[in-house]
């Protein structure tokens, strides 16, 4: 890369989008503008799909109210994509980059996304076309490497711990009604996001009781044994179940065989709550009903983890300073430096190790029937959720005698 | 009444909860505490089926900060029921509240409880016992006759809109993946939690586009039309849909068998939105998913309306004043007396004529194919919800040209 003339950069956004991902965009552009090395500032509109379409547009010139505005609007202000690169995109996109004069590029993205840009960083060095890429991490499933979380992740997981202990509220008004709620997540192979809505969770009673964790299968005897040893004990059970949660045989709970395998070939699942409450339904008969709340759990706007915002914002910004320091082919991480008071600040690992390697959830994260967290994982996990949970207060039970 | 003696006070809450049913309790218990006509204060525990059990508390004598805490607490801190009187539970009844020396009492509750409290009055009446009832309006239906709005309904419709606008900010990222999406909400035989998630659209083109309220049965075709006809506009469909949505055959959407079967051949009894998503990918090939926020639509403790709360405190209050003044067999209704700024006072109705009835919404709230809802819903349901919805910000999309 010559010194003397600025370069373009482009930035794009991949993959499911997540309440702060557009606080990485704002990171990035706002460091871009302030570095007279770097020259225009360009987005791919939707990713990479669209980078192969040419439908690139100006992030140099927006409004001033734009930037501050998208560090609270969750989702994908780019526009995002699942396109898997094919062999014959690679020398296109070189093409296109060398035609746009660009050099630099960040893209925002997770497993998918860091493969991507790994396999192009390659295909410039085999062009000898100069450029730089650095990979952002965003993803609500935390299953990245190299980096103690993802931006994305806290915002999802505080959804998930305050929507737990609200909805529980509704059980505990009249617990012999549905005395049975399964609440389904996302989240693909790991169980981070699962495992968040435990993070309300005080005492051993308190809400959720059963996690349904990818990282253990599914048995059906072990779990109707606990439903029921629990509702004998409380009058109610919270279960909190993955929607790629699959039984010991690999068949995802109520797959419903019509979804199909997206471009990644991962398999599209649904179904996985249904089919517990049928479940406990038929084998308890206890009445049960669930609460999915989908897209909701990651772009929440009501939700959003200050932290979790603030990293965003700033991996995207270190994105640039490393482009900048003469960094490729490396994706941004988030290293804890402090727990109490929790902090962290930011490292690089090497897309060739990063690119689709999933993280799941360590054994001490988990109990000894991987059905629940352990302390450690509270302790991982609370500082990333941001301010303290709404706690609810209850009545003193005193009783009247007439 | 005599007017030397005072009277003990028993409150009960009853139906499905609300985010602001407390806030009735904390009224109506700051407004006894205030007066020295009324005695001791009591709670019924879980409603008329706990007075029942002579399962009565004390809440004359809850610690202070109970009550602030309890006006942002989801939920019924007193416990709930879903019992109907039995005719041999009425002299019971009157028994115990002879027993306790109860005379007045208010009941938090929808249509099903103002029933329980207008049989209880004429059963006191009967047995020439000094009781008086007055019913506080509390659902998320908002389906109470005689008075503008229920308490409850606000922060429910404030949940549903941010949530309509926020989920379909996913999809506006990559509208490809899943073009078409379902939000299931609760509701019983009238629209208006349905009709509810509208209230952040600003323009047609703007989510949600078709509203399946249960004022107008469900017609697969037409359905399936407008669905595609949006599709084919704007490459992306938000759909909402009420749970008790029902076909021209009265009977609900997906039930047993309808959505077909899971992997395990188990038939999935999803309910509507899963139904629709079927019926979708089954008919237009169109792939589609489902959010269903569940109970979360109603105890969302971050999506609370202020003026909800602050009504729903109100009419607690006005509860016990009403007592005090003589009245009995009465609801507390909300009655509209301004509407720039947006004002309410209380008025009563009686009790023999709000019972068992239900509000469906009005033709002039509803489009001609009753799918969307008119300007004058926007007008009506606005000021419920209380301080303008998040509005998420956009990209300018200007091109860059090689």
């Amino acid at each position: 890369m010559s010194a003397k003339k600025p370069g373009n950069l482009i930035i794009g956004q991949s993959g499911g989008a997540t309440a702060v991902i557009n606080a990485s965009l704002v990171g990035a552009v706002e460091a871009a503008l302030a570095d007279q090395r770097i020259g225009g500032i360009y987005g791919m509109h939707h990713g990479i799909e669209g980078l192969l379409k040419e439908d690139i547009i100006d992030l140099g010139n927006q409004p001033n109210s734009v930037w501050s505005q998208l560090l609270h609007t969750p989702s994908a202000a780019l526009g995002s994509c699942r396109y898997k690169l094919q062999e014959h995109d690679l020398e296109r996109t070189i093409e296109i980059l060398r035609r746009y004069d660009i050099h630099y590029m960040l893209y925002i993205g997770g497993n998918d996304s860091a493969d991507t840009a790994h396999r192009l960083a390659g295909a410039a060095r085999q062009s000898n076309y100069e450029l730089q890429i650095i990979s952002i991490p965003k993803t609500i499933d935390n299953d990245l490497p190299f980096t103690d979380h993802c931006p994305g992740y806290g915002s999802a997981a505080r959804f998930l711990a305050q929507a737990t202990q609200d909805s529980t509220m509704n059980t505990l008004s009249i617990p012999w009604h549905y005395p049975v709620k399964v609440i389904e997540t996302m989240g693909r192979d790991a169980g981070w996001l699962t495992a968040s809505a435990a993070l309300g969770k005080r005492s051993e009673s308190d809400a959720p009781h059963i996690l349904l964790l990818p990282e253990k299968p599914f048995n059906e005897q072990s779990f109707l044994t606990q439903v029921e040893d629990i509702y004998k004990q409380l009058g109610f059970v919270i279960v909190v179940v993955a929607e790629a949660m699959r039984n010991e045989k690999g068949n995802a709970l109520g797959s419903s065989g019509q979804a199909g395998m997206d471009a990644f070939h991962h398999p599209l699942l649904s179904g996985a709550a249904q089919y517990l409450v049928e479940l406990v339904k038929r084998e308890l008969k206890l009445r049960a009903r669930f609460d999915k709340p989908g897209d909701l759990q990651r772009m929440s706007s009501t939700h959003i983890s200050a932290p979790d915002r603030d990293e965003a914002y700033l991996v995207g910004k270190m994105g640039v300073h490393a482009l900048l320091a003469g960094e490729s082919d490396k994706m941004i991480t988030l290293v804890r430096d402090a727990q109490a008071p929790y902090h962290c600040t930011t490292g690089l690992a090497a897309l060739s190790e990063v690119a689709n390697v999933q993280r799941l959830m360590p054994d001490e994260y988990l109990n000894a029937s991987k059905t629940m967290v352990t302390q450690a994982f509270y302790d991982y996990a609370l500082p990333l959720i941001g301010e303290p949970l709404i706690h609810h207060t209850q009545l003193e039970m005193t009783r009247i005698r007439s």
